[in-house]
């Protein structure tokens, strides 16, 4: 392999293991969240709320890698199509680090009443959202589009579950309109959550798009199909 | 101007008015879904409903239209980051479409019961995002970062009417149990809408570091200033 490919295949892996340490950062900042709403840990939720540097941090970091990357050694095909899925898989994990930072907002705001009930669904959202978003950035590291299927599959669950506790919820609310406020911010909780697996889902079809060429976003959208030019 | 030169340069500017064109069918879809809410017309809602081919159309097309850019043309530093930019708006623009399916979907239930009251802020609400949607993209075609700027200024505002939306749903809801079902999908709606007034600030922000390769995104985070490689 000749120098200036054997660098830009280094260059590659690192870019690999910043968007592994940033999944590894929005998903501990999730798991946080959640357990912070669950047993009412406010020194979790004040983590989530001041800690969002780090991302922000790598956000730029892979940007920046990203498009030097670009400038520098001009890819093509495959190359091209693996730092084009990093631009925008770094967009979808800040996104991710936001939607903790709003979840833990809601849990400040859940904290001034009583429990409505005793958290189920929700912590085993989150579980399927995290679960969902490391398969789908080892689906990257791995280029393995199996793994890649199986998140977009995994998001059926969520939405169950989302409706699930909507209309649980809604119960608490027609009976007891005390619960009013406070199960309104679970729900809310329960749509970041969502989000959350949309995310991974966004990751999982770059994955697809990265190793095949194959577009799977808009299964009825006919468009010429990216050969890798 | 060389020929290759010329040849990139129109096809910066036919992917710049796919975009406008992406962003104006965006936009329609996000005013008819919010009029269908308001005026109780089913017309518009189905019209959303079944009606994102054109956009998926063209998310898939545009990132076609990037890539070949720049695997075909191999450009540096403006045109670079002017790709980059038309990448992360197609993405926007894609999930503004969504969001007003999401809108539509809550107008189908919301259908099903009496009118909460009626709406003024949530119209409010969509004119600002719509607003900041098309002066994001005007930004985008001039190179305006003054226009840019706006745009993530009146964010502020869809904040203000997001906050004021709920406190008087929430009146509502507590004081007369059977509009808990309906407010809650106007809650749910108000908070579509600010996701749209996000990805219209996504664009600006991308805007605003095509031009003046100045990221804008975590004022507190300092990484490496990206000086165009």
């Amino acid at each position: 392999m000749e120098r200036g490919a054997r660098h830009f295949q280094d260059e590659l892996e690192v870019l690999s293991s910043r968007l592994l340490e940033m999944g590894g950062l929005a998903e501990e900042r999730v798991r946080r969240s959640v357990h912070g709403l669950a047993e009412r840990d406010l020194d979790e939720i004040e983590s989530v709320l001041v800690g969002d540097e780090p991302i922000n941090r790598l956000h730029i970091e892979i940007d920046d890698r990203c498009f030097r990357l670009l400038a520098l050694h001009q890819p093509m095909a495959a190359d091209l199509r693996a730092i084009l899925a990093a631009v925008k898989i770094n967009t979808d994990l800040e996104r991710v680090g936001d939607l903790a930072v709003n979840i833990a907002e809601a849990t400040q705001r859940y904290r001034r009443h009583p429990p409505v009930k005793k958290l189920i669904d929700i912590p085993r959202m989150a579980e399927i959202a995290q679960a969902m978003l490391r398969d789908a950035l080892d689906a990257f590291v791995r280029r393995d589009i199996g793994l890649a299927e199986r998140v977009l599959n995994a998001d059926d669950q969520l939405d169950t579950l989302k409706t699930q506790v909507f209309r649980e919820l809604l119960t608490f609310m027609l009976q007891d309109p005390t619960t009013i406020e406070p199960a309104l911010d679970l729900i809310l909780v329960s749509r970041h959550l969502e989000r959350i697996g949309d995310h991974a889902t966004n990751v999982a079809e770059d994955v697809i798009f990265m190793v095949s060429a194959r577009d799977v976003r808009h299964p009825a959208a006919t468009a010429d199909p990216l050969s890798g030019a």
